[in-house]
């Protein structure tokens, strides 16, 4: 391959990654006027990342979590988002995922293709300290969105203390400094009536 | 400061981050629904220098790097977005952004506050390796986002091919091997008659 021919498939792939600004999450923004995007999102996380990494395990490498964040909502451009709360779609979606990584990153050159694939498998995985880290920081940015707008998608969906203390759990594991701050701003939410108090239907 | 304290104030940083999706950009999106937002356009510009550091200096630290990226336009959200062609906003630009980081970095606890300040104005003063890599690639994503969009904000705003190379020069300094695929994608649109070619009257 040529060098002009390997730019444009760094090209083509980052003007395909323009798609993911067109992903709509539940989560809406702190002043309810939209719903967030998955673009404008991963880079919530990775500011998220920037600013909590001293609550992470002290071997952290940030750059791998920083990478890991920049392309782990990619494949939503095929698959979707799907809402941490829709336990049907939860079944279908590794399937979706999987393919909408061997497209996307299979734009890229095949060496940057392996390395931005295995940085996404390792997301999936959930294994290493940074893959653990970056997990909570998906977690903790709804969170801490939901929370400074009122409640945001937690409302929309019923969700009891329970559904959001599962979802919520990869927090308690990579960052526990923050678990006490994450449980009083759950339980300042039931307090006020905001959150549901029975388990849902499903 | 408590611990819980510190926690608080980090968490305020990030809350008014959110508002950085509500500062609208001049670029369109490639298929020109809307225009891009700054926060989506700071992703972008992550995984931009994730995919192009090949072409940038070989001792480029890549984590500051992502760094500068995830904050670099963090002080729109009191300064706006000026646009790169708005040549009597440009100079106001640099007090109005002093002041947005001044108040912005400074939600953090004093030491995050000084290393994120830090990281800012080694963006701004554009002379560390890594300044350089970052404002390269500040550039690169809209061309990469106008050339595949049928022109964007170029035919938007009547430039001619000087006043975009102008704009485009620090990918020449700093990812010289891209720099033949710029001059072929501006040629590429002044062929095509979309770039004007007088100057403007400003």
């Amino acid at each position: 391959m040529t060098s002009r021919e390997r730019i444009g498939q760094q090209v083509a792939f980052l003007a395909e990654a323009d798609k993911l600004k067109q992903i709509i999450r539940r989560t809406p923004l702190i002043d309810l006027s939209r719903r967030e995007n998955s673009a404008e999102h991963s880079w919530h996380l990775i500011l998220t990342a920037m600013v909590m990494c001293e609550h992470a395990a002290a071997d952290t490498d940030l750059v791998r979590v920083l990478e890991m964040l920049a392309v782990h909502d990619l494949i939503e451009i095929d698959a979707g988002d799907t809402f941490a709360y829709d336990f049907k779609g939860q079944t279908t979606k590794g399937a979706r995922e999987r393919a909408g990584a061997d497209r996307l990153f299979g734009l890229l050159p095949d060496d940057q293709r392996a390395r931005l694939r295995e940085i996404w498998d390792e997301f999936e995985a959930q294994e290493t300290h940074e893959a653990k880290f970056a997990h909570a920081v998906d977690r903790l940015q709804p969170l801490i969105q939901n929370a400074s707008s009122g409640g945001g998608s937690w409302i929309d969906q019923n969700l009891t203390r329970d559904d959001i203390l599962r979802r919520m759990a990869p927090i308690e594991t990579a960052l526990p400094s923050l678990w006490p701050f994450v449980l009083e701003t759950i339980d300042r939410y039931c307090a006020a009536g905001v959150l549901g108090s029975t388990p849902k239907p499903f």
